[in-house]
């Protein structure tokens, strides 16, 4: 066994002799193609048993050791700027940037980022988490430096998922124009997390497999060679010349006026040394079309590259992974994708949508129920919610699911589209609240807040799995635009105290001292707070709000004049706990309102697992029994029964 | 004179007998194609008449008059679904579906919107506002067909500068992948409002001149007919196959897996005719490409379709603009550029940012000035932020110039790409607030909620001319993000009480029995509601906010325990009077905090002017006036002196 449960890490997987001595990139210039081939493997080896003994992103780093290393080797990164879109390939380029002790960490509290973070490296020119921003970045500081006269060229290193976004088309197009030194660099590996979809996916694989290309090429030659007599060669030289730009792959780059190179193969060290050599040498935009196999150097991530994605410790020679231990209880996700299935089953209008998160919403589940009603339309999330609008004007119920950090590159539509046309489209926001080890930039902190300004819109939250089958139902029976946003996480079963009616608030648990009012699974934490304080002599409510838009008013209404803690896992300005006094100074009742917001606070929350981030925010139980004391003051404690 | 200055439309220009005749789009199939040609020249008339009278859109409705007729010739458009992309090249379409009668009241308050909608007839089968969603919302309906098994055609129209957007490539790329029955029809006038930029637009040029089109084509022409000896004729058969996708024009569409038509004079009926039957006939996903003329038909338009793609009256003989009334107050859009000029003569790293609306933001004057610091990206709001994010990483201050509503469109770019990185990236928020005639898709009602929620940015709103110059500057010298929002109006001189501060808010005028805090020009109105009932005995107070990010703590807890009535143009949720009363519930004051919030409902607000719009909000003077004689109650007038 290479690695055991312990998470040590088996010595052939530490033996990194020329890692070792690489402390910045300019450590690598010294050696030679076949020791970067050597480096290749140590780095490939350190990512394998890192990942074996923690988790996390794996198949995807894999993929372009090669390219990083070439990348760092025939590039200045200190003074040329090396963009990775997405970033959950950045590894082998964290490992050569000085931060190859700290790898063990990454993702954990206080460890680095696995995402490139600008204030974590100056090799981190550019921050992401989110897709397809590396060629608007890359192309602003090439623009940068060309107006202000410096050296340095900006590179973009995207991958074929991300290329899907409209995003990096706008981009592409732009870059065309300018006509500035910009490399765009496609790392193909024809997958984003799942499989690739999409016209371009299948134009790109046309262009790798060389279908028509390499026959056209073919046909041409031997025409010219075999057939062609003398005379004929000033109309073939013209001929050639005319048809010599459609004949070539990638022409759809070279129509945005990106000189198109490739494809490459993106684990030959030697050709890619010479090509970025030539490359660094030229000017003006460059699309290079670089081939790799996602997990490329580890078998089972080679063969199944969707499952070694991210994964959780695994064991290095057999590829499994460690048994879970525990009960299991099913995540919000599974409960949302079995209900959207139930659901489905009875209703042909039901249909589903999903951009490019097949795996992460559920809808793999649903696809393989209704294949012809399953849409994964790639990384394009302002595509889904129109689509979905389209969808809805012919009397369909299509479901959006869509993480909610993502659901941003959304908006304008979900308002446009969607709620101002009155359309029933659901939103079944997954990864609502704190996301754990993914960076600050898939928190799922903002989306009550966004969502509740919008007209029109009806906003619910499940407290459990049962509330959320139920929500889903809901939805799809109503005539206008609504979201359920759930956590990442287990859903618990938390009951309900008097017959479960999804349409309202509901009381948990009487008390007198004071409310926790709160929506989302964080209730299992208040009840928790409310049953631990009551051994104390405090007697505390706890209510589930359920909805955020519109609110609950006759709930409000009951609970008026008794102290408030609302407890929310979204952002403080703008949110539940916002709208609830909103509705008391539209509604009287600020007067004696005495109110405390929890939720998260007003900056961007780092990586760390879930559970660090809810004590960080102060989302855990003692932070609201704390809120709880101090809202209230001392109270008796009751004798011990 | 065609009209004069009462708006009456000389006769030559209504007389429309054709058109008279056309109740709905059943009635044109009676006609015979010379009588669509003089249809044509009746609907032209009136459009143009119409906006000579009553100002509007105009250039953009006379391109499209001779395809709008063609489709709802050819299809049957009450179950065939004809989408306009924008929409602001609907009139044609509205007048034979049915409104023939209304043109003279669109864009009035009652009368019908600039802008197809689904509310207002059965032919609008998707509300637009805002650019490249058509295709999206096609697909979405063509493949709804399909799955409920129902006849009829999804066919988009397209402009080339909405094409731009990365929306519209999302949807072609699935669209290909999808392969349903889907016409795309590119109307191509090589304009957006401005005219086009970016590579795509450079691309489809090269495709209308025909330049290695035609040349690739004649060459193989001549080589073919004149060279080829007999024995070859195999091998050039090979050759033929395998190269002729690559030698017809509109390959990237062909790549997306859409077939390419075109391209087609948008002008010549009989063609249209033609070619549309073909298509009603054929099936998959097709892109036709049809060239047309903005403003054809009325030579002044044709000639410089700038000016006259949203006009005021004016007179039709000579093309004149009715002059202007009154004396010449700046908007805010040239306060705007003016500042920012003359910043960026003080400092070459300011730099500017516009998503195609070089004039609509004033940085046309900038660019004249600094044309190599001006930057024009398309229909790209996504790209124009990250792009943004990329130029401040390298020390340079991008301002990025967008209208509220579109900013919706970089939402994500804005979260993810600037503010979460601490880039210094200006955003110039213009169109807040109410926008007058355009449709509800174009009110600027939501920024001042949707950034509030936003950590890291700072956001603030200038009273008058002043404050925006100044805040222009103030964002410049910041080391982060921040926003300056203003509306689409005349920048007053408001002047100040005590010393221009523009860090902080301000009291404006004194008095102990209300204030009126507002933030934005309609301080202006609030001075004279406190003017006007001070002669009634009222002591109002007036304030102006003037942040909104962070929020002045020090004014509102000056402000504390007299009673509040917050006013803005934005939506209540989570807007500017909810931060207020959050502010006070965080930091005491909620016991004694009388508070009532005026702004946009939560609601969509339909098109009127400006002025009407803001008396249905209760943000005029009347209306404010009224609130604060509810909050005071009565009050002893003084003696009139």
């Amino acid at each position: 066994m290479a690695s055991d449960q312990n998470g040590s890490i088996a010595p052939e997987y530490q033996n990194t002799p020329i890692l070792d001595g690489i402390d910045s990139p300019r450590d690598l210039k010294r050696l030679n193609v076949e020791e970067l081939k050597a480096l290749a493997q140590e780095i490939r080896n350190k990512i394998i048993a890192t990942a074996a003994a923690n988790g996390g992103h794996l198949a995807p780093h894999l993929g372009v050791v090669d390219l990083t290393i070439a990348l760092h080797y025939v590039f200045e990164t200190e003074t040329d700027m090396l963009v990775w879109d997405v970033g959950h390939q950045c590894y082998a380029h964290k490992l050569l940037t000085g931060r190859r002790d700290q790898l063990p960490n990454i993702r954990k509290k206080g460890g680095p980022s696995g995402y490139p973070k600008r204030s974590e490296s100056l090799y981190d020119v550019f921050g992401v988490g989110h897709s397809s921003t590396s060629i608007s970045a890359a192309l602003g500081m090439a623009v940068a430096r060309s107006l202000t006269e410096q050296d340095g060229r900006a590179i973009a290193v995207i991958g074929d998922g991300a290329l899907t976004a409209g995003m990096a088309f706008e981009a592409l197009s732009h870059a065309g124009h300018l006509n500035k030194d910009l490399i765009v660099i496609l790392n193909d590996n024809n997958m984003s997390i799942s499989p690739n979809v999409g016209a371009l996916s299948a134009y790109l694989n046309k262009i790798i497999t060389g279908g028509l290309y390499s026959r056209a090429r073919g046909d041409m030659q031997t025409f010219m060679e075999r057939m062609l007599p003398q005379q004929l060669t000033k109309a073939a030289e013209r001929l050639e010349h005319s048809v010599k730009g459609f004949l070539l792959p990638g022409q759809m780059f070279e129509a945005l006026g990106l000189r198109y190179l490739g494809p490459l193969d993106g684990h030959d060290m030697d050709t890619l040394v010479d090509c970025l050599s030539n490359l660094k040498r030229g000017h003006g935009p460059v699309f290079l079309h670089v081939v790799t196999k996602k997990g490329k150097g580890y078998s089972y991530a080679e063969d199944d590259p969707l499952t070694y994605h991210g994964v959780q410790a695994f064991d290095i020679e057999t590829g499994k992974f460690q048994a879970s231990t525990g009960a299991t209880v099913p995540t919000f996700t599974n409960v949302f994708a079995d209900a959207l299935i139930e659901a489905a089953k009875k209703d042909s209008r039901v249909v589903a949508i999903t951009a490019a998160m097949p795996t992460g919403t559920g809808l793999n589940k649903f696809e393989k129920e209704f294949p012809d009603r399953c849409f994964d339309v790639g990384i394009c999330e302002q595509h889904a919610v129109t689509f979905g609008a389209g969808l809805a004007t012919q009397g369909l119920k299509p479901v959006c699911a869509i993480y909610s950090t993502f659901l941003q590159r959304g908006y304008d539509q979900l308002i446009h589209d969607v709620c101002l046309q009155n359309l029933p489209v659901v939103f079944a926001i997954d990864r609502a609240g704190a996301v754990g080890e993914d960076s600050p930039t898939q928190q799922g902190a903002f989306d009550l807040s966004f969502l509740r300004l919008v007209p029109g819109i009806k906003v619910c939250a499940p407290r459990d799995d049962m509330d959320l089958a139920a929500m889903v139902h809901w939805a799809l029976a109503e005539s206008g635009p609504s979201a359920i946003r759930y956590a990442r996480s287990k859903a618990p079963t938390i009951g309900a105290k008097d017959g479960r009616d999804i349409l309202h608030g509901e009381i948990l648990r009487e008390g007198t001292d004071a409310v926790l009012l709160a929506i989302g699974p964080v209730i299992a934490t208040c009840l928790a707070v409310a049953e631990s304080l009551a051994r104390d002599g405090y007697s505390i409510c706890v209510a589930d709000a359920r909805w955020i838009k519109p609110l609950d008013g006759a709930l409000l209404d009951k609970l008026r004049g008794t102290p408030l803690i609302t407890v929310e896992e979204n952002t403080l300005p703008g949110g539940f706990g916002a709208g609830v006094i909103e509705y008391y100074a539209d509604h009287g009742g600020l007067d004696d309102l005495r109110i405390r917001r929890l939720g998260f606070p007003d900056r961007y929350i780092d990586h760390a697992t879930r559970e660090e981030q809810l004590t960080e925010i102060g989302l855990d139980f003692d932070s609201i029994a704390a809120a709880v004391r101090e809202l209230v003051g001392q109270r008796i404690p009751q004798s011990v029964s």
